[in-house]
């Protein structure tokens, strides 16, 4: 199975490898890291991890599962024509066409949410909104081939799905042992439900 | 907080990624990368994805944090002396010296967890044995300033542990809300005790 994930500038390095240590395990996977400007390395958010883009998204032109991670650098991408058209035309053929917390607003921008349900992080969903999506509040939201996960870890929920959609139960629960994912987060914060107010708050003004 | 992270070739990217994703948040956080044939790019366990260490490891000489990763890789640096030594002298003026799954054979190799309860990847705790730790089966072991986790996700969870510890709960909560944490894994198979036995043993064998 030919997985591609679009990484650049400023994304949120967990968006995209969360999806692909679960992707990547797939039978068969072959996985591609392509970015606007690669051959080369991108930055996340913070600036303190370099990503490689081993492939120009120029030169890829397929994906059997596509997969676009979030970050603050997605809001530039709204407005990149190229990379909005590139988006389009590897999802003419794509299987699956995913996104995590806001690469959804790069799926939105590039039209492919137009009408459908949607997610994205939780402090976005206005702008999500914004791109004729109808923002979803679940962890994943599928729409026919359409996949959008909530925020940053949500994309590890997202791929552990699309493992059991696309291979089969059996394969998803080999990768979730491998990966051991049997979270006990410390603490029942990880949402705006949960989270007591003046945490939400806090992280609301960031 | 500084926090320097050990990365080498055949690393498993999640191991290093999840516990970045919450470090990397906490107020006043330097995060640096680094690898015992940096600066350059290190490649994952499949090889389908770099991360750029952007230091030597000789170059760093102190951290807040050390988080030790893990992946196949781990086995040829558990006989290497220079990588080794240098985790000792790292760990020297630590606060906090960590690993991920198995990068507590790294931990246990260069001889700091001699005599402690301490954790790996489920399929590698008779290696970790071998080092002198005593293995214990939990997600998150702690033993003074030492902290290890088990596979891979687990880091995430230790990672926000070690938030709460070492900058207070509010802000371990804000991290978990920030990274919208609030796992809903489609099965109960993220370890041995839970996964079918057939699945298991799948695992096992790869």
């Amino acid at each position: 199975v030919d997985i591609v994930f679009l990484i650049f500038d400023r994304i949120t390095a967990l968006d995209a490898v969360g999806p692909y240590e679960v992707l990547s395990r797939l039978p068969g996977a072959r996985v591609t890291f392509c970015s606007p400007n690669g051959p080369g390395t991108v930055r996340t958010d913070n600036e303190f991890l370099g990503l490689v883009a081993d492939q120009n998204m120029a030169s890829v032109t397929a994906a059997e599962i596509l997969v676009v991670p979030g970050g603050f650098g997605t809001r530039a991408l709204m407005a990149d024509r190229a990379v909005l058209d590139w988006v389009c035309s590897v999802d003419a053929s794509s299987r699956w066409t995913t996104s995590v917390c806001t690469g959804s607003l790069i799926l939105g921008a590039a039209g492919l949410l137009n009408g459908r349900p949607a997610t994205t992080h939780w402090t976005a969903m206005d702008t999500l909104a914004g791109t004729g999506a109808h923002p979803t509040r679940q962890r994943v939201v599928r729409s026919d081939k359409y996949v959008t996960a909530a925020g940053v870890s949500a994309g590890i929920d997202m791929a552990l799905l699309l493992a059991a959609w696309d291979a089969g139960d059996d394969v998803a629960q080999a990768v979730q042992l491998a990966i051991e994912y049997d979270p006990q987060p410390p603490f029942d914060a990880g949402s705006p439900d949960k989270a007591p107010p003046e945490i939400v708050a806090r992280v609301r003004g960031q």
